[in-house]
């Protein structure tokens, strides 16, 4: 069989050395070139970023920048991080202490990607200071940390703003969102994320594989989905039915969670699966292939978000089946990423076109909680 | 953005009028050309058909008939259903009762597709008759059903066969078992199984919408996606862990479940999710666009079993991702079907190399008892 099966197969191999594996394979430092319209003059919006853990404080500074946004200071407890920062950002000041940052109060917001569990507490300080905040996701590890954010924001007006990065920051994903509310697929009957991701061992910190730090799989890589799932299905709030994480083959991680699913049912009865996993194969020639799949009343929709296997890398595109037709929509390069101007207009003028406070509260909140019944459930812990 | 994007949509637009529609189109119809080997030569297998409810059952015949069986004899209580059939086959003859195919001891086997609900007791009726069963799925609509069904195949040893079409009778499908058998994405993980079907209301029977009588989508069209689960992970047992039914949108028919969801644990560990719907929208060219991913240790798997929409139509083809390699084995016109041989093989040897009993009845039993999870969360009925 197999070598009858030799001649039919159409293959690609895709191969990375070491040095470029982070910056073009690796989700860490997903940071998407290009698409922003700026919303602003130069100097009508200023930002700052601090704590530098996470990567993906590359892709959100970059999209804040292609939206018009002024990078004035960074900071970074590690050198080598706010070097590296400032390499690539030769325009930005490297300041000493945080304090810098939070006593400047031409700033209006703070980007940040600190480690997951420090990110509620360095966020109370940026709200504290009067400016808004801009997390990586998941931006909380505890409920309690929610609940204290919710309150400090309720009672200051400030914005605790979440890198949700695999909607807003993937032109597919986004237009997904567009063609939705457009009615393309009539009433959306279940939103389904597959979220595989590379795990890229070697070049992760330590924290990483530790859970009281990351929170587990479902808090983090979950919130993405949950995020995706309100967002498309127009849910303010959700049932958690199931959820399940574990560590299936990286005995040497103990704590990390391989493997997560977990499924809700909406407000408004839509309902919601997703897969999210650290199990992308070498082969594969991105972090992830990342698929959205939305059943609707009269059409459904399948997301490529990343790449298009055998075809296009990168892709992101969308194929489209509604009563008349099925149509490829080719999102890349076209549809930008809007979501980096809403919020720098969002937090000029104390709207909510971007991304809700509560929408942001919210899809933390019930990953938080499908992580709590996968843990509950037992597990590796 | 909608006039911007218009330039950049591919569009395949695809219609078929009312009369071809069941034929091209309808999953109830389904019946791929060729692709058997005959393992007998004629008259080594004889088989006859009876009770034609459903329209699988010219696969079901096609494949024995390929396979080398010898189509001895038909029998339905409605003429016209007869008629159709010996029209299909001209060589096989007429019978005026049930009993003529029962009596007539040089058969083999008695394939079948009758009312659901009906199926258990017919196929008793042919075991007690002292030959073999091959039903139609779903093979039972109760867990009662099942468990008489079990004790009589223990005590005659006669085989109750399942046509357990999305997998036996799909070149990617076989094929992907295939592969994960050689070891190709190491130990199975997930299987996830997307298996939406087109309704073509209008063309369906009145039991198709009677719960009694088909027992609940999770039953029916969820029985295929287990028995694909157990296959792909070389699980013996699960237990469920959520399962949900319902009737989103289609009042005129209150007892059609049009969606449903159910998890999954295999015995051995492995997740099974699987969502199963009547959503195909009319644009899609094929009656749906069934995928199952499969995520393993050391690969994944996406197989598309009818379509690769935009592309090509029919398709049947495997996306497999190695830690070497991603390829994309195209299986259409050249796995065959080897179930049909091994069936017959299985039958005149009294062996177990198509599919196990107790495999056959786990699938149904499993999807019986996310059924009961389902109906007992409340939903329509």
């Amino acid at each position: 069989m197999h070598g009858k099966l030799e001649g039919l197969i159409h293959q690609e191999v895709y191969r990375d050395n070491d040095e470029s594996f982070m910056s073009n394979r690796s989700g860490a430092s997903y940071a998407p070139e290009g698409g922003c319209v700026p919303v602003v003059a130069p100097g009508d919006f200023k930002f700052s970023a601090a704590f530098l853990d996470h990567g993906h404080i590359y892709g959100q500074t970059k999209g804040l920048l292609e939206a018009g946004g002024t990078l004035c200071s960074v900071y970074d407890p590690d050198q080598s991080k706010l070097d590296a920062f400032c390499k690539k950002y030769p325009q930005v000041k490297a300041v000493q202490t945080f304090d810098e940052i939070l006593d400047d109060e031409s700033l209006h917001l703070v980007a940040s990607a600190a480690i997951p569990d420090a990110r509620a507490r360095i966020g109370a300080q940026v709200i504290e200071s009067g400016k808004d905040y801009f997390t990586d996701k998941a931006p909380f590890t505890t409920l309690d940390q929610l609940q204290q954010i919710r309150t400090l924001t309720r009672a200051t007006g400030r914005k605790y703003l979440v890198y949700y990065a695999e909607r807003v920051h993937n032109e597919a994903a986004w237009h997904a969102g567009e063609l939705i509310n457009q009615g393309a697929v009539g009433e959306v009957i279940q939103v389904l994320n597959l979220a595989p991701h590379r795990l890229s061992a070697k070049y992760r910190p330590d924290w990483f594989f530790q859970k009281q730090h990351y929170g587990g799989i479902i808090t983090d890589i979950g919130s993405h989905q949950v995020e995706q799932f309100l967002t498309y299905a127009s849910a303010k709030d959700a049932t958690v039915n199931f959820a399940l994480a574990k560590n299936v083959s990286h005995a040497a991680y103990p704590e990390l969670e391989d493997f997560g699913e977990f499924s809700l049912t909406g407000d408004n009865g839509t309902s919601f699966y997703s897969r999210v996993d650290w199990f992308t194969p070498d082969g594969m020639p991105v972090w992830g292939d990342g698929r959205t799949f939305v059943v609707g009343t009269n059409g459904s929709m399948e997301v490529r978000k990343y790449i298009d296997p055998q075809r296009n890398n990168p892709a992101s595109l969308i194929h489209l089946t509604t009563q008349d037709e099925t149509r490829e929509i080719d999102c890349l390069g076209v549809i930008g990423y809007p979501f980096f101007g809403q919020l720098i207009l969002d937090v000029l003028n104390r709207t909510e076109n971007s991304m809700g406070q509560e929408h942001i509260f919210k899809a933390s909140e019930l990953s938080l909680l499908a992580q709590e019944m996968a843990d509950a459930h037992g597990g590796a812990f």
